[in-house]
This record gives structure tokens, sequence and C-alpha cells, in this order.
């Protein structure tokens, strides 16, 4: 590989620090019994699950037992889903955004079959109050989702002002907190919070649900099984809780870094021909930012910048296996073709960005007017 | 805590060998980056996953094609059993041994409320071939969940002459080999399986489903969501394949070296007044044997070993949490009081088991008589 690795598509995913690589083998070396059990290995087990927890909680501004762990954060978001979806008996209509995450939409319309109703946003992202007002005037909605932070968009949604309205309403608001918790302070306004400790520089593969004791809940699965679906990694759910606390240590400190940076990567990207920035300039996610790259192919330029040692996300960004063009870009009305999403880590310095806009508009003069892949 | 720490605990969970904590470690620095996605960092997890999928399909004799991971080894089983199931339209009935593990009845009750019917299994735990033919012999039925071998009798299921009565029903075979890969050969009987790497000294909190590209089956949870549940772990998965592939090269010698110590406990724990052996002494898997200790409190007796430095299981093996009596001691006509679990992990020694053997009869004589805690 040429150079060193660039690593900008820190959504979702990032690279551990040594104190989080640290807890991981601390709950490895002490949190490898399963904690349900009563001898010594188990105690032990459950105590890290519970300083966990904790942490966590702590961190989110609930108390401990209103914070869940679950084996997957797309688990997360279906049973949060499905279970204040059952508990309102007698509705069965889900409000969503229309740039919510497809996990949410699909959890939605599965346990709400042809009950779903998006809600428009606009040309940065914001949910339309008074769209939102309209679709919550009617007696049958059981809940409304709303990403906090928009993957792609980087746009932070207008929380306080949405659950003056699902509050008025008596509707549930449930939030989707995975591109948020760690990098921006979530309003105090949700019922139910769901968060992705990956995207916080933890482990992948947990999840975080949190719930108010006064939000009505039904099990949606099978008993016993619980939020957990019958087993927490212990040594996953330290490192989450571990590298969570070092991200709001300096939360500020890195939420005014990047921010500069992505400012910087915005201001620059304006000025190449053909390059648009989607997203709120100035209520957002400090650290993520989505260009978008007129005439080429999202893919071909992630592939060229990769070939350079400089890894970006592109596609949609919550189905980032698939190469359709971006759903959410689409919502706002901006075109999908050629975009590029960056997720900016703490350790990216003023360097990679040097860097990165350095690389950009010859990896785009390279692509330009070659083909994508094919779209089957 | 008293003398070095002997733990017999090893069923569903095990310390890990240094070669599996190597594996570990090695996924989280290459394998971090979410393997869905398409630059260096995607593509090098995406690889060791595979590798991962690969080396654990050559330990069941399958085609990697027909592996997947799930987050959960419970979300293993609740997915196969919901799946399995709704593929045969038109039916409707569930069959289980009366053995299963809860998290197998549970699953079964979710998908098919009041249309599970557990078959008899006689004094030693084998499955009643004759009651299963009976059960098999109405046009109703889904699927035959059998358990390969129970975590708490350690008697291994004849899998073959069951699979003769279903495969001549053409009922699909989901056979729960939680407690046996890694320490018996699955006969090739099967049409879909489940396995816990925990169990075999993988990491707790991912699952393995087998399923034949024969079998039919619905995905019975949201699109996209895939068995993965949204993502797999790359480090837990490498891990997982890891721990098994040690575990296989060394399984005979473990085998037949565990299966003499768990002999000469049987041998001396028969001759303790008030002691009986559950399971099949022959047929079984090498490394468990539950003891019952007639009068005493399973947990008073636990708390005791355990305050001596010796991990030991009791309740249910599969409902570690509960003080209930065990479900699966009262289907074989084995009394469930003062019940000690044992699961050898293979760097049990001779000296451990004498260290255990001398341990029991002053532990009992320790808690005879005393209380129990209260079942509420």
């Amino acid at each position: 590989m040429p150079l060193t690795r660039l690593f900008l598509d820190a959504s979702g995913s990032a690279p551990m620090t040594s104190r989080t690589l640290d807890a991981v083998r601390a709950g490895f070396a002490d949190g490898w019994a399963d904690p349900r059990r009563l001898h010594a290995e188990s105690r032990r087990a459950q105590s890290l699950v519970e300083g966990a927890r904790e942490a966590i909680a702590d961190a989110l501004g609930c108390p401990a037992h209103e914070v869940a762990f679950t084996p997957s954060p797309v688990l997360a978001i279906e049973r949060t889903i499905a279970a204040v979806h059952l508990a309102r008996r007698g509705r069965d209509r889900i409000l969503a955004t229309a740039i919510e995450r497809d996990a949410t939409l699909y959890a939605a319309s599965w346990i709400a079959p042809g009950r779903v109703e998006t809600v428009a946003v606009d040309s940065l992202g914001h949910l339309e109050l008074e769209s939102l007002r309209a679709a919550l005037d009617y007696p049958d909605v059981t809940l409304a989702a709303v990403q906090h932070v928009n993957h792609e968009l980087g746009t932070a949604q207008r929380l306080a002002s949405i659950a003056e309205l699902t509050r008025a309403a008596e509707v549930p608001l449930v939030v989707d907190a995975t591109a948020s918790v760690g990098h921006l302070d979530v309003p105090d306004v949700w019922d139910a919070l769901v968060a992705n400790p990956a995207d916080w520089g933890g482990p992948a593969d947990i999840g975080v649900v949190a719930i108010r004791s006064r939000t009505r809940w039904l099990q949606a699965w099978p008993e016993r099984s619980g939020w957990e679906a019958g087993s927490i990694s212990v040594p996953l759910a330290l490192a989450a809780a571990v590298a969570l606390q070092e991200r709001m240590e300096h939360r500020e400190a890195t939420a005014t870094r990047l921010g500069a940076l992505v400012d910087r990567i915005r201001a620059a990207a304006v000025q190449i021909p053909g390059v648009a920035v989607v997203g709120d300039p100035e209520e957002r996610a400090p650290h993520l930012i989505t260009l978008v790259c007129e005439g080429v192919s999202g893919e071909a330029l992630l592939t060229r910048l990769d070939k350079e040692g400089i890894a970006v996300g592109s596609g949609s960004a919550c189905e980032t296996d698939s190469l359709q063009p971006s759903r959410v870009l689409g919502a706002v009305g901006a075109p999908s073709d050629g975009n590029v999403r960056l997720g900016l880590h703490p350790g990216v310095t003023d360097t990679d960005v040097d860097r990165f806009l350095d690389a950009l508009p010859r990896a785009m003069e390279d692509v330009r007017g070659k083909p994508g892949p094919l779209l089957y």
C-alpha cells in the first residue's frame, strides 16, 4: 500500500485507541465467564458489565437501570421499535423521518407493514415541524423515530422542538443516536434511545438501548431472551464504556478541532468545480461531511482514493454494501452520484486534511467520465 | 480467594487459550473496520470473516456458504427455529425433545404459540424413537428440534436414528449442537444446526448457524438484517474459528483424557452416600457430568465449593440465573435438588479432579440440612 493509510471513514466504525484495546484485553482476561452464573468468575464478569452499564448511563444522563445492551446495534433498533410499537395497543402507525437509517425503516415496516409514514425534511435535512405536527394529528400513531444526527448529512435534528410536538401528542420519541453519542450532546428529550459503540471508537457488534422508566414497551421476542438476546459479551461492553468515557473526557476539544477541520474541507471543496457539500453547516455533528462530486461515480472515486491510501465512505452510509444511489441525499434534493462521505476520528490532523484535499481533485480528474459499476 | 481457582463449569463458557486470545488481538488490530464497506480496511476485515467462516464450515463438514454468524447464540436458535418454521407453509406444529434448552422452547412457543409438542426422553435422556415416530405421524409438523448433547445430562442423542424418522416424514431436523461441537463429532444428518463458540473456548456473544442449501427457510425478521442482525464482530468470529481449530486438532486425545476423568468422578461420586449421577455413562459428551446430591441445596453446595475456590454449575444449565429446580432432570425422572454440574475444559488435570473429589463430601456435610434460598 502506498504511503501510510489515512482512514477518513470513521462513522459507524473507527480504529480503537490503546486505552480501549486495554479494556478489551482486561475484559477477556477477567470477564470471559458467563455473567449469569453464581460463582466468583461469573460475579466478576457481572460486575464488569454493571460498571460498563453505569458508565454509559452516566454519559447518556440517565440511571443505569434504564440502559441495556444488545448483541448488535441493528438489533437494538429492531427491538426498540418493535417493543415501543407493540405497547401502544389500539394504535398501529409509525412515523419516521425520510432520512432515517434503513435499519429503522425496515424494522418499522416489519412490525407495522404498510403503516410506516415518513415525514419530510428540508434541504438541509431538518425535519419539517409542520409536517410532523400534521402527521401527529391522528390518534393512531405509536411512535416517532428520529435520527439525531444523520450519518450522511451530518445535520443534527432540533430534538427539543420535535419533542415538544411528540409530547403534546403523547407519542413516544425514539431517538436513533447511533451517529451522535460521543460526538454531540443528545438533548434530554428522548423516550427511548439507541446508540452504537463502534461509532464512538468502541467495538462493533454490541448495541445500546436506553428506555425511560416511564416509557411503556412490550417484549416483542421470545421469553427470557431479553434485550441482550441471551447473553452479552463482557469484553465488548467494557470496551464500549471505556471508549465512550475517553471520548467524553475530550469531547468539547475534539468537537472544536474536528469541527474546524470539517469547515476547512467544506470551504476548500466548494472551490473545486463540480463539488457541492450537503447538510447544515452549523447545526451538525462536528466530524461528518459529505461531498457530492458531479459527473463521477462515487465508487470509482472511493476506489481511486483507496489506491492512494485514503479510506472514505460512499453510497448510503447505512447501506454500505449497496451501490444504490443514496436515498438520504435524494430526500434533501441533492444529487447522489459521486458522493464521498467523510467521518473524522479524533486522531485526524491538519496534515491529513491537506493530503485529502490534495488527492481529491486529482482523483476526480482521473475517474471523470469513467463509468461506475453496472447497477443490476 | 483461597488456593488457585479451579474452574469446572466449562459448559457454555470456558477460559480462552493463549492462541485464541492472540486471535482476538489480531482481530481487533486488523479487523476493526466494518466488513461491508469498500476500502482496504474493510476488505481486510471481510477476508478475516470469510476465513473464519471457512474454518468453522470445515469443522462442521459443510461448505462455507451454508454457515452464517449471528451476534448471539440465543439469536441463532431464535432465528433458525423461526425461519425453518415459517418456510413450512400450511403446517404449524413444532416438535422438540422434552430436554431442549429453554431458549429453543421459548423460540418455538413464540413463533408457534400453543403448537409446541415435546417428545419424551428415557431415563438416560435419549429421545424415545417410538414417541417421535408417533408425533411425526401427522402432516402438520414444521420441524423437529433436537439438542445433540444436553448440557446437564451429557447424553448424546442417537441423531442417525432420529434423522431416519424425520427424513421419512420429510420434516427438517434442527440440531442444537451448542454443547457438542468441538467435543464430539456431530453426525452429518442435520438440516439446520446451531452452535455456540463460547462452549468450545471461543468468545461469548457470537453464534453460528449452518443451514443446508436444500433446507428451505424464510426470513422471519426485518429486511436486510440477515442472520448477522446487521453486523458481525470480526475479532469474535476470528477467535471463534481459531478456538475451534485448536479444539479439533486435539479433539480425540482430549476426549479420551477428559472422558477418563469424568469416569473417575462418576465412580467416586456414586460411592458417596446420597450422591447419584445422571445421564448415559457411555453415549455422552466426554467432558460433562452432573451429580445429584440428595437432601442438600444445589446453590448452597455451589456457594460452599466456590468459597473453597472451585467453580461448578448448578440449577438448569441453560437457565443459570434461575434457582428453579431443573426441568431437564425432572424429565429423566431424577431428583433435581442438590445438583452439581461439571464441565471439564481441556486444561483440567487429574490433580484437579482429586481436589474436587476431596472437597465434595466435606462441602455436602457442611451444607446438609441447611436451607437453600427461598423460592418466591
